[in-house]
């Protein structure tokens, strides 16, 4: 008998994934259903960065530089100074999504065992990458009671041991859609320098925030080698298809790390550079309409998901996720049976189940996260469906 | 002081990254410098297959299967097929490159400690993603005088021990250009069957096979659970930038295992999963052009090193590889003159040293690579410059 790794044993599942068929039934009963449960954006990606690549000349499709085409890079620089993030392009190497920025930075600044702090609930891919590299996420809670606010400082530094070597956020959060204050972020550096760790940020919802000023972990004076950049067109210009993103620092020694990873892999897919380098040049008001739209639609939803006796769903000022706390025994099991055992008019929803969202086990478990990444009819026709679904559900609490 | 890992300290640079200055410098003085030592092919990518990107009417750039879209894994059964592999859709995972098709190899088999044998010398990056892995890469010495055939059963059961948990191939060879016999194939399949081993088998190359058989790991009866085919369109369509590959395996357990890597990292990139889906479609004499075309090279290339005092090539039977052994000292040196101190008629080359495709220390040291990625106008300019920096070269054998 063939043996498989420890480390692809232990290779979580997409916690969606044992949903689908399910929904896939839901659908073969002729049953529509509404799908929160994803973060593909239904915005049409600009069809300006579209044309860049539809209407590019060349006449090989070679390998770019590892790093990312040079040009792709200098224009980089022009859209982080927008954003007041002062980098060279010898500070940027371009990844294969944010999935690859994550994976490089775990892979170069941590070893196998040590460990990653993270507030949760977080992104689930997180702990695939964890795997992948051998390492441990140890979650921090936050509480969708207090909004999922930046635990206080004391939370994170009774998880401290010799074995941390970072702290990874996502701001704007995936799946919590919070954002974190200026304070927030000046705790986190206090952490970090004290401690000596790194701090990896996700900031792949940069643009979606709503009312709050975002501040970048790359704005902190005085944690310039600490802070590693990761970052993804993916949402931003909805083009997640495209597989780019980015990882930037100003630590030498990691992007010399990074690189030879890099290397390793050749380089970036060249076909979405293209697209990536066209949408530096968007005009800047290009995302007010998309800001504006998903505003609309989180405003739908939340106002929905509040009106509904025993929800709780605190206000997302950032991306375009909320996690909602429903009156229910399991949101596994809810989900299920919203695809298996439920329809109104005809339709239902798919959510992710939050206890996919938590490293510590039992948390989470009536909880839901939705993104709106449907419009505001069809976010309305979802909610009309949870409204009857929970006053029929057997599992009530 | 923030620490690096330990494996991103041991991840090795490219062999030829340090020679990329020095090439620079010479460009700057005004000297042509000739690349034979990269293996990004010069032949135009197919007008049809990057029109199929340029034509395409999506709105929306989305996320693809995590296992690559479903059409594209149909349309390469019909591509196996030609080949004489049997595989269903479901047994094709796309990825990001060949790369990647062989980090999940890695990943999903292996555990940290684990040992891959591989015939030296090897394409250098499978260092890399040993590297990220945590296994450790045991080379099985292939000897030029032996035109670089598979060494005999008994080199390979010299290494085996309880870590070793898998035999890595790429047929035809980077970077020799060696074609595996039919003999040589059962002569893997027996190792493989007898130390319950898996046979990786990298054949990025299966169309530039000159004069033998393509005999494929997975043509071999009785060995399907352990065979792990990582394939890649980079080569074959002269598509390198795309970072199209895929992992074919009619292992189940190992394909849920990939799977769930595939899910961490969403998808691969949408674009040139278009372009590898049209590509299936070009016309089955497509190659003949391009083999002809690498065959004429080829035999240039290798008439005229063998015709150089002192220089061994053997004739290689696939890829577009040779590996030659040069009267020098040392072709780490050798290389760097070419480009620092040498010029012949205002023009010069580089080459890749041998020494980074070799495991074991040592060896290749009077070996240099050279790809035929050149028309043999620029070929034979190359042999001339080659020709005349041995007679120069002060390190002389």
């Amino acid at each position: 008998m063939l043996t498989l790794s420890s480390r692809g044993q232990l290779m979580p599942s997409s916690p969606i994934r044992k949903l689908v068929p399910f929904a896939e039934g839901a659908k073969k009963r002729g049953t529509k259903v509404y799908h929160l449960n994803i973060g593909q954006p239904d915005i049409e990606t600009p069809e300006p960065i579209l044309d860049a690549v539809r209407h590019s000349d060349f006449k090989i499709l070679e390998y770019s530089h590892s790093a990312g085409n040079e040009s792709y890079r200098r224009k980089l620089v022009q859209y982080y100074k927008k954003h007041a993030i002062e980098v060279t392009h010898n500070q940027i190497i371009v990844t294969t999504g944010g999935s690859e920025a994550i994976l490089f930075g775990f892979m170069s600044c941590l070893n196998p065992g040590d460990e990653v702090i993270i507030p949760e609930p977080f992104y689930a891919n997180y702990n695939g990458f964890a795997v992948a590299a051998g390492i441990n996420v140890v979650p921090v809670t936050s509480y969708i009671d207090k909004d999922f606010a930046l635990p206080p400082i004391s939370a994170f530094e009774a998880l401290v041991t010799p074995k941390t070597k970072a702290i990874l956020i996502c701001n704007p959060n995936n799946p919590t859609g919070y954002l974190y204050s200026r304070e927030e972020m000046e705790t986190l550096k206090q952490i970090v320098l004290k401690h000596n760790l790194y701090l990896f940020s996700d900031e792949a919802y940069r643009e979606f925030c709503y009312g709050g000023e975002n501040v970048s972990a790359m704005h902190l004076p005085g944690i310039e080698e600490h802070v590693i950049l990761m970052d993804t067109i993916s949402k931003r210009y909805s083009a997640c298809g495209g597989r780019i993103g980015a990882l930037v620092t100003k630590n030498q020694q990691v992007l010399d790390t990074v690189m030879k990873f890099a290397q390793a892999r050749l380089s970036p897919p060249s076909f979405a550079q293209i697209l990536g380098e066209a949408a530096v040049d968007l005009p800047d008001n290009y995302f007010d309409a998309t800001k504006a739209e998903y505003l609309k639609r989180r405003d739908v939803l939340v106002k929905r998901l509040n009106d509904m006796p025993g929800v709780t769903c605190p206000n997302p000022r950032g991306a375009f996720y909320a996690i909602a706390r429903l009156p229910i025994d399991d949101a596994d099991v809810f989900c299920q049976w919203l695809l298996e055992s439920f329809s109104y008019n005809g339709q239902t929803l798919m959510l992710a189940p939050a206890s996919g969202f938590y490293g510590t086990p039992g948390l989470g478990k009536n909880e839901v996260r939705l993104a709106y990444v449907l419009n505001v009819n069809d976010l309305n026709s979802a909610m009309d469906c949870l409204q009857q679904a929970l006053k029929e559900y057997p599992g009530r609490k």
